[in-house]
């Protein structure tokens, strides 16, 4: 068996590696860059399924589908390759149903949720706390952080714990655990949740649908077309899809990739699959143990999404903006629901069963599974919710090459000992995937972010002239420059709110809810909160 | 190329997978086994290593090297298999020094390190709270522990800095996590660490060289005899080395077990690798994702042992002990070191480098390792220590099919999330290793109980006649059964010494201490201490 001699050859035919091999090309279209996937379709964690729909039939995402105003790489990339996105609807009542069971299920019109002034106050509070620690965090290299090991040696869950005043907000922030992550709050650590938040920004840019957050905006025909286009631009006969790599050996000359059925020799490898399968490709000579250590320590998340059509969005028309969010312990599969009604006008909701939620629910009988959603649905929305046209799921725990979703998080203790392991290359082996990126990591922007930095990467080694001298000097001091540049600027924002306003601010909204507990007031104090953050 | 048949394919020459074969043979000597074995031989994570000594040559464990007189399994196997052990010596003074380079080095007789009398107390306070805590948990099944979520949630280090009133026991605490599990307190669940503690029969048991303890005995001629005596038994034809396990297929008919020369169909396949490489075996179909999260969730730690020999047991002559306790701020490489002279009275020295450090001193030039191990044995034994024979050393992470030592721990949600997929047998495939055990898990001694019970589990399946009726009554209730049991006896263990009880004994050892604070009164503490514990 003679092997095929590429220049480049790529792990992962998601947006990443696409990414990756876009960047590639542009620079230098003579590099011979194959891009292997071990799915039969390219996307990765992104894929648009037709689903049948009051006109027929619609597009919808099945994986990965919100962009936001301040995702710079995504957002570029959406541009260059002519697709067009449009704002999540959120417009109308939110349902929000904490507490179990029993508890009141309250609506709300704001971006901050239906909470008792308490609540509020202890949100306020611990908003501040975090975004001040967010401040402080360097994202290239978290091991710099004041007080990294302590606040690395802690889960996010036992931060909670110490500083949420009240048991309502322990529980609200669980489910923004869930929701974000796929992961309860036990099962990561602080200081990741730390990184990955002043990745995107800040907290409320995580959780938000508002302007700059993370679920802001919609890509027309689904954002699987993104990796689609890039495969076009790539072209396909350079795209071998069901092409799984079992072990990338390197020697002195070559990197070596074998896939179950061919064996194909290049000069550079980008692996950009998620750490959990990146560590199951069979490496010789060994990696080194450092890395072993961290991919050991870099868990999944677990989500299962649905999508619902309906004839008409009834939700719309009782005043409801398709958003409920229900804690883990009110007998309701998923942690949130958002109208996911098509450009071209098809009803629809989407919804997700994450993380512990994910665990128990997954192992149910589809039906049952479904029954349940729609149970809670006609509870919150009404008994409209029951007449659907289509109920579509994915469970990302049971896809192929993928195994979880959206991110692996990284488990204590990892971030201060095998973090510099994340992105530094082995040899010929190049790290890429949203979890190696330093904006928006975990997010689709990242997965382009994290390509783009392994392809210049290669290029360095490959053909260094392909790199302007910018590119080159940014490369050599990264760490030092990203680091320094990220830290002032977040800093920035957030150090506006000090911690003598925060006082002040606490103790005012506590006692005007206090005092006035009507509408209104709330009102004000919530938008007032909104423009804080 | 067709396939060997066999009816049980054992995955790992380890003592696991061997104890399996052994049982396998001895109920059912018609029974076609065989066992497959990465490394080039038997042993797993125990190898022993002739090295230069005072009369020319002697043998020394590189990897595990203790038992202890409650290990009943592996005690049973040495007594079959005509083995001896031996006491380990701890007879003399001890060192011990934390707090840093500059800290005063002590040296103490008792059990009981050299603490100031409110470290002590300090001591006798959490050692109480936590014995309490291991009282209370279910070995088999630790989401039944009361609290379990909660406990589940925090890492070890969270606890300690909850519990621990003195930065001087955090530190002698973050030591014992280093040297028991090469981790450090930040990297697992603190409910892992009671369970850990609860499946020995408490904290102290991990931690002494007393009777009952860790520490207490070592095997004449080393541990990797167990291995080699046991592959005598079972035929070393059945035992294949350099034999590396890529994939496991299941079908209605057979298990199809794939090394990179070779395919085997058989049976049953027990699995004995630790669990971080038993997620790089490829299997189809694909395991159940709440078994790939588990595995996900559970990293090995990191030991480097070292063996130095002497002409001469000069420690001995001088008064020590040749136990040394360094805290990770003094400089020193290693944590702990004990006296390792052969039966044969040739003296030796081992020691182990754990952990966060034994990650910064891995990727050290050995000779600087060295180096920094011998300055430190000069500063806590004089400059006898200098003049060695012979130094030896193992990185257990550079170890191809082990990756790491002594034990893969649980990250913190994993116990509450996953831990059923531990032992679950997932179609022809059964779960052995010693992270599987319930008595002694991550010791030698689990390794044989949790191989023989997925021994018991094929025969089960394979010929349950070969079953007692015991056997298989115990099976089927194994954890409601083995989990009321446990509970019962380490319950009465420790509620002897009660709430009130220790508030009194606090109080009174703490005025007693800060009384009069000589010598003897601290000897009678740490004497009421350990008959206490």
């Amino acid at each position: 068996m003679t092997a095929e001699i590429w220049d480049v050859i790529i792990v992962g035919a998601g947006l990443s590696g696409l990414s990756a091999a876009h960047l590639l090309r542009k620079r230098n279209a003579k590099l011979k860059i194959l891009i292997l996937e071990g799915k039969d379709r390219v996307g990765g964690r992104t894929v648009s399924a037709e689903i049948p729909a009051a006109s027929g039939v619609d597009r919808w995402d099945m994986g990965g589908q919100w962009v936001g105003s301040t995702q710079t790489h995504i957002l570029e990339l959406i541009k260059e390759l002519g697709l067009e996105t449009f704002p999540q609807f959120n417009v109308g009542k939110k349902v929000h149903h904490m507490g179990g069971p029993g508890a009141k299920v309250r609506t709300y019109r704001t971006s901050i949720p239906a909470l008792s002034p308490v609540v509020l106050m202890d949100l306020t509070q611990i908003l501040w706390k975090i975004g001040r620690l967010c401040a402080t965090v360097c994202v290239e290299d978290p091991s710099r952080t004041p007080n990294a090991v302590e606040l690395d040696s802690m889960t996010l869950h036992s931060y909670i714990e110490q500083h949420a005043w009240t048991a309502e907000l322990k529980e609200e922030l669980g489910l923004c655990s869930r929701s974000v992550f796929g992961m309860e709050p036990s099962q990561m650590s602080f200081l990741f949740f730390l990184m990955y938040a002043a990745a995107a920004g800040g907290v409320l840019q995580l959780l938000e649908s508002a302007p700059g957050s993370a679920q802001e905006l919609k890509i027309k025909g689904g954002t699987q077309q993104l990796s689609q286009c890039l495969a076009d631009r790539v072209g396909w006969k350079n795209v071998r899809l069901g092409s799984a790599v079992t072990a990338i050996w390197q020697d002195a000359e070559w990197a070596k990739v074998t896939t179950t059925t061919n064996t194909f020799l290049c000069r550079a490898v980008i692996v950009t699959s998620p750490p959990h399968l990146a560590a199951k490709i069979h490496y010789q000579p060994a990696l080194p143990s450092q890395r072993e250590f961290l991919t050991q320590n870099m868990p999944v998340g677990h989500m299962i999404k649905f999508i619902i059509t309906y004839q008409t969005a009834f939700w719309k028309e009782k005043g409801f903006s398709g958003e409920i969010v229900a804690g883990s312990s009110s007998e309701c599969p998923f942690c949130v629901t958002f109208d996911a009604t098509s450009p071209s006008g098809n009803a629809a909701l989407v919804g997700f069963i994450a993380a512990q939620q994910a665990s128990r629910w997954s192992s149910e009988e589809g039906e049952e599974r479904r029954n349940a959603v729609f149970s809670s649905l006609v509870k919150y929305l009404g008994p409209e919710a029951a007449s659907f046209l289509h109920y579509e799921e994915k469970d990302w725990a049971k896809e192929d090459y993928s195994g979880g979703c959206p991110v692996n998080v990284m488990a204590p203790g990892l971030l201060t000992y095998y973090h510099p392991s994340l992105r530094k290359p082995c040899g010929r082996i190049h790290w890429a995937g949203t979890e190696t990126a330093t904006l928006w990591c975990g997010y689709m922007s990242g997965a382009v972010q994290a390509g783009q930095r392994a392809a210049l990467e290669v290029l360095a080694e490959l053909c260094p002239m392909a790199l302007t001298q910018e590119e080159q000097e940014a490369m050599q001091h990264s760490q030092t420059i990203m680091g320094a540049a990220k830290q002032t600027a977040s800093s920035k924002l957030v150090y506006q709110f000090t911690k003598k306003t925060m006082v002040i601010a606490t103790l005012a909204i506590g006692a005007a809810l206090l005092l006035a507990q009507n509408q209104n007031a709330l009102l004000k104090v919530k938008t007032y909160l909104t423009k804080v953050f």
